[in-house]
């Protein structure tokens, strides 16, 4: 005798403006793709389609790097992914912290047996370079450093291009969060000389969570071929991974890919080509120009400085006596509007308003300022 | 200046029968639902769809377990994850193998640091609790017993109750492997004592790969709060991931959620409260029977013995001579049907017939059948 089935009748979602920290809105094209007809994981039509996510993947990294496929799993398991292929232990490995996600990567250190270096900046502002410089200086046999492109808990943009360039200088690698920066701003791999990147596909990718795109340079691919310890991970180990997702040859079965979630993340990479990268950044900006202006015109301040200021992620400090957790239930319940609340040391004192992907576009903006408006009144 | 842009346009998949091992053909609710508008993690009303898809998955593995819920990818990462939070290094573990899975468990075990005491069965076979048993003898101390109760690689189902029954009365826990049974046969964690469990999506309960429902028992969490050592992995941590999927309280950001394929998921297991496991095992056990006789006529031998045999999943060995890919690709191309290549050792010498979730159906029998007589002819 089993017991009784619990009377549960199917999930309608209500329809939300999502401008918060991601997930941001998803387009319809990317929703409609998802629910096509599931095929195999081994089906010659699927690889082909693979084969397409690498391509669209490597001009949205702006990347030759072969290795530039989706991790089957949210952003934190490209994260994890990085650390624990590219960390043996006992390797050096100096972490920049200036909010939650750099917070995060030190821990992904340590639980790999690496010896972090921290540089840490405060919450709210770039990661210095100088400090980074000082940190190698005093570390010269570190073997990575790794650091977040744009913090998702306080909406600063570090320069990515100077930080790599010191990591080439001292001979180690640069592992780069970029989960809210690609598609929004410009991330430039190869140009900048990044040796392993993850992202996340709810953010200016505007797809659904729980797919991690992840790339890797010839030189990080030789440190995890070079290892002397087995990746402690069965799932994120690279060199199993590959034998799926690597070659366009045969292709040799190591886990069951999310079928329906890639049709949706494919979409979401065709929708950026048409696009293109160049419009797609200028539009982020535009409309954050436009919030912006409403922000400041309600006497919100910004927490970043202008010019280390992320475009597609916004965070205002809360005005004095404000109920946080009311006004966002108002902004929920009245208008369907999510916005982020602020995480850690930053609870309860900043919003976070995210122009991601298809939530940067102006109707979103003249909702969210309205919404404020009528919140803040 | 960027790259240019890839000239890739949206993809649509063919339409398949799918027959192989997992994925199974999703129904179209299920795809529906996918396709629902996208809200927050932290919204609530997908906090309600939470407890509901918890209460669900009880319902599914007939357990009280409060620790039930899907874990943020596929199967392999459920698995991982019950390794890393219950084996501690230096934990003995005794792992049974009789195909591929029970191999990726003795994997695990080696990367968290655990020792593990191997009991070894033919492919093809059920695990032998006698051998099970005298490993016990063997090894008083032996923490863990880790075994799969439905072998993807061969069709081979275990004794659970049995095995389980053996590791509590050494005072061992019990971790299983059910990606291909929960939703097809008989899963019944609280009555057969099963401390940890892990499963997949794609199987019996005809979703789209990429989360894996996992259950832990009090004993079970108790283990892991005892912990002298950190979880390897920050993704994994049960700890952490407690504070997203645990209580019905305040629910705290670990990771974001893969929302559209959670309402999958839950459509899935409401699709199976309607029907009633019993119902659902009974439909599954007729169609294996159907399936049987059509394959017996055909003169094909199935590889596990009846008394060990899954329903859901039917290896046959391959008559002698026959091209085994040419024959999977006329199978793929002429009648759209996918069934399952050999995995390892038996790669080349079986088929793998999957009768799961919506798979397992009269017109899929029919097809297979007629689609098998045509290849064979």
């Amino acid at each position: 005798m089993t017991q009784p089935a619990p009377a549960i009748s199917s999930f309608h979602p209500p329809r939300r403006i999502l401008m918060g920290p991601g997930p941001s809105d998803v387009p319809q094209r990317i929703l409609d793709a998802m629910a096509r007809p599931t095929i195999g994981h081994l089906d010659p039509a699927f690889q082909d389609m693979m084969e397409q996510i690498k391509t669209l993947l490597r001009y949205a990294f702006q990347t030759e790097n072969q290795l530039t496929f989706p991790v089957s799993g949210p952003g934190s398991v490209g994260m994890e992914t990085c650390f624990v292929n590219l960390v043996e232990p006992g390797d050096k490995v100096i972490v920049c912290t200036n909010g939650v996600f750099g917070g995060r990567m030190l821990e992904n250190v340590k639980r790999v047996g690496g010896v972090p270096v921290l540089v840490e900046d405060a919450w709210g502002r770039a990661v210095d370079a100088n400090k980074v410089e000082a940190a190698f200086q005093a570390n010269p046999d570190a073997k990575i450093l790794a650091f977040v492109h744009a913090e998702t808990s306080t909406g600063a943009q570090s320069d990515a291009a100077a930080l790599a360039a010191i990591a080439r200088k001292y001979g180690a690698l640069t592992l780069m969060d970029c989960v809210t920066s690609l598609g929004g701003t410009p991330v430039l791999l190869d140009q900048w000389g990044i040796d392993a990147a993850y992202s996340g596909s709810q953010k200016c990718l505007s797809c659904t969570p729980g797919l991690s795109p992840v790339s890797f340079s010839e030189a990080a691919i030789a440190k995890v071929r070079a290892r002397k310890t087995p990746v402690q991970s069965w799932f994120m180990d690279l060199n199993l991974v590959l034998g799926y997702w690597g070659g366009e040859g045969k292709r040799t079965y190591h886990h069951t890919a999310p079928i329906n979630p890639l049709y949706g993340l494919h979409e979401a990479l065709v929708i950026l080509a048409e696009e293109g990268l160049d419009n797609a950044w200028a539009r982020h900006r535009a409309m954050h120009e436009m919030l912006k202006t409403g922000l400041e015109g309600m006497g919100l301040a910004f927490v970043v400085a202008e010019n280390e200021r992320l475009p597609q992620l916004n965070s205002v400090a809360l005005p004095a006596g404000l109920d946080d957790a009311a006004a966002r239930a108002r902004l929920l319940n009245e208008f369907d509007l999510e916005i982020g609340a602020g995480l850690g040391a930053l609870s309860g004192k900043i919003w976070r308003i995210g122009l991601m992907g298809a939530s940067a576009r102006r109707e979103n903006v003249e909702t969210c300022l309205k919404a404020l408006g009528a919140v803040l009144a």
